[in-house]
């Protein structure tokens, strides 16, 4: 089995970024992250990308809003920085808290600043296969990690484990269009697929995203096939100093025994997300500056 | 094997509308045709829609363009009427001449105004499971058919023969998700697809959108499955008066031999295009005129 190493494919986009944005004359490209509240995981995803943003050259900027704030204040704000030319790309952190609609306020970002690509009309072009429109970050990281890992996608057999909207639509649909990657037969599979099992064992290319702790054994993987793990969950582990270990939504011992290709948790698909939110800011910042659109 | 009519099913969507917009108090429902050029299938298409509309009690009105208009003409005549507050539903009747980009003038429809469901933002929204959005008239049409005709979808899987824009992504979409009907296991095939009988037998609900004369066989069909035939296709026919006779993308004979139900070409998926479209007309009245969100 070939391990899909997420932190060194990341770090060489980065690297790549990073030689792009000091090309750049004049302005550099910048991103504003909005976070609500102090979750800590929040705080802590927030404070990677910065940091990751500084290294790259992208600035970065962070507003921080008051818990109470009300969804209408909220889309006031964002409102303030689509219209701020300055401002390349939004970043709107989730989780938001429960009396905002995320829906509704993701579908206030200008979409041409939708660098986490959770707009409607960022969604849609994606379904129109149009290559300008701005792919969410972890789907299309683990375009990247396919693409860079050299597994065949043409006429081969994907089936994403999850049907949520920030994974499992935007990689079945990224998975089925034209172009390679893609040409993929996918199929979707969710909590109400009938003989699990049996369908995922169809697949050559194997994408879960159900948030389940180890849930996919080796009886559910074809030999041979790649498994590319978007899971990250915590389980109870005295052994360790914070009492928890991070697992996947795939049994890693077990189905690496039987996988060609597969990714780790941690270090698979999750530093992919931070590099795609990176060049997804140039990508931002050169279509409102160089008029690619 | 249990005939879907197609033709029965649109017209009582289409008393049902009737009733609902004869019930209707002040201004009535409003829809524009655009067309572009004199090609005979698009006048054929948008005076049956037309009519359609008129038996309803929904006006239409029918703005007609040269051959050679631009693209950016006809996106203003499509500003001019997503200005005006009298017009509440605007169709752009395809196919556009070849210099002109579908996608583009698609995409500058106002979305509450989409009643093609073709703009970015509404596949988007319908990517969101958001009830609000526009759904493309063919894929809502397949949608309601299975519902009226009591197809069971939880659980079962889908197997939609067709990737495209119009039909096969929007279908996949909505039978893979949330409610009923929806909660479908789904697999999308398309040309690059290998082994194509394996897959397609997998289908309790088979879709068929490929615009391949009589492609799907026997033996691609599991016996018991619905099949639901999305083509269009003339194939020469001496003993008929045109010289052709309409066909589908499944053999009828041979597969009505084992499918459970099936639609027949012509007669089934076409009909409830249109009755969607008034359908969507009527919902995009209801949420300009109450402000339905």
């Amino acid at each position: 089995m070939e391990l899909i190493d997420g932190n060194l494919i990341s770090r060489q986009i980065i690297e790549e970024l990073t030689l792009e944005v000091s090309n750049l004359v004049g302005i550099k490209p910048s991103v504003t992250f909005v976070r609500v509240g102090e979750d800590p995981a929040s705080v802590s995803y927030v404070n990677k990308k910065g940091k990751v943003a500084a290294r790259i050259g992208i600035e970065s900027n962070l507003m921080v809003f008051p818990e109470i704030i009300t969804q209408e204040e909220l889309i006031n704000e964002i409102t303030t920085l689509n219209e701020d030319p300055s401002v390349h790309g939004i970043l709107v952190q989730a989780p938001l808290p429960s009396h905002i609609d995320e829906r509704v306020v993701f579908n206030h970002v200008l979409p041409t600043k939708d660098v986490d690509g959770f707009n409607a009309a960022n969604l849609g072009r994606l379904c129109q296969e149009d290559d300008d429109a701005f792919v969410a970050c972890t789907p299309a990281g683990i375009v990247e990690l396919i693409k860079r890992s050299k597994i065949e996608t043409e006429g081969k057999r994907a089936v994403i484990l999850g049907r949520s909207l920030i994974v499992g639509k935007p990689v079945a649909l990224l998975m089925a269009k034209k172009g390679n990657p893609g040409n993929c037969t996918v199929t979707i599979c969710h909590s109400r697929t009938r003989d699990l099992a049996t369908v995922t064992r169809e697949a050559d290319i194997l994408v879960a995203a159900i948030g389940r702790a180890e849930f996919v054994k080796a009886d559910m993987v074809k030999p041979g096939a790649a498994v590319i793990d978007v899971g990250i969950n915590r389980v109870e582990d005295a052994s360790r100093p914070r009492g928890y270990r991070l697992v996947g939504d795939v049994a890693f011992d077990e189905v690496s025994e039987i996988a060609s290709q597969m990714t780790p948790v941690p270090g698979g698909v999750g530093p992919m997300t931070v590099a795609m939110l990176m060049r997804n800011t140039v990508k931002a910042y050169l279509m409102a500056t160089q008029a690619i659109t």
